[in-house]
């Protein structure tokens, strides 16, 4: 096939990105293509930039501009209770609500012993440390609500077990806007479990 | 939301990309930022050069390095068929099959009154021109099959009535590895009228 050379390297670099193929890869290089050459240098131009101001905080392992991110050099977050979760993807996430106050603390992963991810892998030790440091009042297990979630909460909460900190999991029922005829049994178990009392 | 301020300008840049929304420019980010350095400016970079380095060819209007695109100055390439097609994609698309051996010339879009997009905003006066100096023997018009391809098929070809050039259009009908049940009727009306005897 007869690709000019410049077209068939983006397309490689390009589809090296999650979720995007060779088609994908093709499209948005011919979109690329169309734009202004200002416009492509400011697009590479923010992904450099990305790669080189970002760094992890040093305390919640959230990203960060500098040594502590927003949340943690916060003066008016609630630092007695952290939130624990997965990935960065899932801070973005419980802060677009708008609605949590308190700190975090990014694992980076799950327990997944068929992926070779124990304990060490993950910050658990840094956050055994941190929960040290600030005696947090309640600690937060956000979680996923799979196989892989379930099992890192529960072993965050069986290394606590000694302690008097008051340990919390998100609740799993059904999803705003979601039909019960459509739900899954496992779904509609959790929502039963966790139903609160309204009078 | 507290999101790090380039983070929050590289989500923006790539969801400008054709099918990226905010959630994925946001995944992609995070995917870039576990890259190492190397690789992101490997990555800008063969942006940056696509951008540069690549020119439309200035006969057939493919994508080029040079004044002439690989096909058209390719001497193994039979010049007396053109096959006509909307889009550089389609170029693509067709020199995958490894099978036609002719040359190319790209409209650049397809007539589209609605979108105020008429025969002079395509190369079509360019194909015109073409046409007199190669005198080619055949004319493939491999536009899209709906109303907009069908429309600029029947246009091109009208304008060339007068000529003795024989006039072919890529075949509608079932694709491979489908179903008649599940195909369209416009679909298999096609394919009954395109029906070709085997014996």
């Amino acid at each position: 096939m007869l690709i000019a050379e410049p077209l068939e390297i983006a397309i490689q670099q390009l589809s090296k990105l999650p979720g995007i193929g060779r088609k994908t890869a093709l499209r948005l290089s011919l979109f690329i293509l169309r734009q202004s050459e200002a416009d492509v240098s400011k697009m590479t131009e923010s992904l450099l930039k990305l790669k080189s101001d970002i760094k992890f905080c040093s305390e919640c392992f959230n990203l960060s501009v500098d040594e502590l991110c927003p949340i943690c050099s916060s003066t008016t977050r609630d630092k007695s209770v952290i939130c624990i979760v997965e990935e960065i993807n899932d801070v973005v996430a419980i802060e677009k609500t708008n609605d949590y106050k308190g700190i975090f603390h990014v694992l980076g992963g799950v327990l997944s012993p068929l992926d070779g991810i124990g304990p060490e892998n993950l910050k658990i030790k840094e956050l055994m440390r941190r929960i040290e440091k600030i005696k947090p009042s309640e600690l937060i297990l956000a979680m996923n609500p799979n196989t892989e979630g379930e099992a890192t909460a529960l072993y965050i909460a069986n290394l606590l077990q000694e302690t008097n900190i008051k340990i919390t999991r998100i609740a799993r029922g059904l999803p705003i806007g979601s039909d019960l005829e459509f739900a899954d049994e496992a779904t509609i178990t959790r929502a039963l479990e966790g139903r609160i009392q309204i009078k």
